[in-house]
């Protein structure tokens, strides 16, 4: 079997370049660099890495499902400031011996996701790694409009979520404790599906901060809090919830582990013994499923898809109902 | 000791915050992304993987070389295109048991490299790894000039050079062999020094291609021939070789080894044994000193510090005095 040991350090960037490039890339693969439109006369730049056994598992994703995911959580990052996403650039390592085949399927899922909002890959790096890592930077043009940052919360705003809470985290959390479904909580961890229209929906809002949802809830409004100088209270009721766990299924191929400690909340016994997280806790501390949460003026009438989910006051911090969350008083948020 | 564990996700980027940023950073570290002024109306990306035992070695290299090499390399890359670097963004994978101490001069030493050249880290990402990888993206500004390609060599062109030949694997070679001198080679291999003046030197003088030698002479400019349609003919006697290794003293703490395979000529026997490679081929093949090539109209005159090496012709491929090189032959080139 080819190994990308044999194809060199060109040969995944000549792979990358049988795919047509979007209107973007003026000077794709194959130089020292790209060369990318930047029409607003400034570009957005984030960069993320994602390291095997940490941020995704090979038995449980497929290289597919890895190249969407590492796209994604990057071009979620490039929309959370209100740009439109334009190119990718891919670092890629993994040991000599990881087939052709799998680093195709890891470039063709990132190709994927980005066609789903017009950005190509521009270029990118293969090395020789013991460790499998991506490491994606996404660029973004702002279309002459401001970024939009996590410091224009105000005292008076409402706090919004776009897209999923929880998802992911649930669909983890049934990997780790060998259950085969739900299905959509599984494909929700392995695939995140961030809303890509979501910036443009909170700019016709007229919204004032907005980040995306990568490291939970709580922790990513504490950013906007923090940034903006504000308090946010969350309201519980509000909060959109993930399916319940209650009624997943054990494998008949796996056997049930004790989950990790401080990743999930036990608050009632499921099957074969795994104790099943708290959906409210899930939705409230789980990252990845790219969910935009955004502050606006108060009164803002939302579309479809757009969920209130608490107020900006005076003060700092972030609180639920009023009260300091703490990862040991879980209980508090239990409906 | 406090470690990077300790610190967070975040805690390596704040500590970068309190460096200064440039001008071309409107928005460094802290939001979703970067905003980094791109005043030409298109940016210059492009992004390497630096991963420990590959590219470094912990024990052969301080944090702070490694730091300065990985943002050399990249902002080479930028200046080859003929552009300004404005800004780098940094993924850094590490245990998370490694000291703050070693993120904090790595940092150091990618923050003074980027100063050379008037570039800020504008953001970046953190992440645990058993293996340390360090992936720069580097982007810069055109100013209205067309950028510096691969393709745009002529028959009839001469080839020159900007900067060392075969200094880093002289290096390299010196330390795989428990070697420690000449100082000044190890140096150029733990820390490059591309000179970050040659494009716009290379503007002046009517460039038609450029690029940065990281794979070897022989190897890179067969990359402008493929790209250009050309032929290139390098005369030995024109290249500039490194300071001979033939004085090499052996530590007194070390035991020399046998070099790796392919890695080396051997041409004659020094001390300990250890067989000293050809500078011809350590020029020709040795890359990481991130030299420029570039191809310019004949009968062009240079000012010090460019040093014409061959030239341009009809037809394909790269050969040295009229010969197709082949590792394999190196007794060839030999002067």
């Amino acid at each position: 079997m080819e190994s990308i040991g044999d194809l060199g350090e060109f040969g995944l960037i000549r792979r990358v370049t049988g795919r047509p490039m979007g209107p973007d890339v003026l000077l794709g693969p194959g130089d020292d660099a790209a060369v990318i439109a930047a029409p607003d006369g400034r570009v957005v730049a984030t960069t993320d890495v994602l390291v095997e056994g940490r941020h995704f598992r090979l038995d449980w994703s497929s290289p597919y499902d890895i190249g969407r995911k590492a796209a994604a959580q990057n071009l979620a990052d490039v929309v959370a400031m209100g740009a439109r996403p334009t190119a990718l650039l891919v670092g890629f390592g993994a040991p000599r011996t990881t087939s052709v085949e799998w680093a195709r399927r890891l470039t063709d899922g990132i190709v994927d996701e980005a066609d789903l909002v017009g950005a190509s890959i521009a270029g990118g790096d293969t090395v020789g790694s013991p460790t499998v890592t991506i490491a994606v930077t996404a660029l973004g043009d702002l279309g002459g409009a401001p970024p939009l940052t996590r410091s224009g919360a105000r005292p008076g705003d409402v706090v919004a979520v776009r897209g999923r809470l929880g998802w992911a985290a649930s669909g983890l959390h049934l990997l780790e404790n060998g259950l085969d479904g739900p299905a959509e909580l599984i494909a929700a961890h392995r695939r995140p599906r961030p809303v890509y229209t979501a910036a443009e929906e909170a700019r016709s809002l007229g919204v004032t901060s907005m980040m995306d949802v990568s490291d939970g809830l709580l922790q990513d409004l504490g950013h906007i809090a923090e940034l903006s100088g504000v308090a946010i209270d969350i309201t519980a009721a509000l909060v959109p919830l993930p399916p319940s766990l209650a009624e997943s299924s054990v494998s008949r191929d796996e056997t049930p582990t004790i989950p990790s400690e401080g990743k999930t909340s036990p608050s009632e016994s499921g099957v074969g013994g795994v104790p099943v997280p708290d959906p409210l806790h899930l939705a409230l501390t789980g990252g990845e499923d790219h969910a935009f949460a955004a502050t606006f003026p108060g009164g803002t009438s939302f579309p479809a898809g757009w969920t209130i989910v608490g107020h900006v006051a005076e003060g700092a911090g972030v609180t639920v109902d009023g009260s300091v969350p703490s990862l040991r008083g879980w209980d508090h948020f239990r409906s």
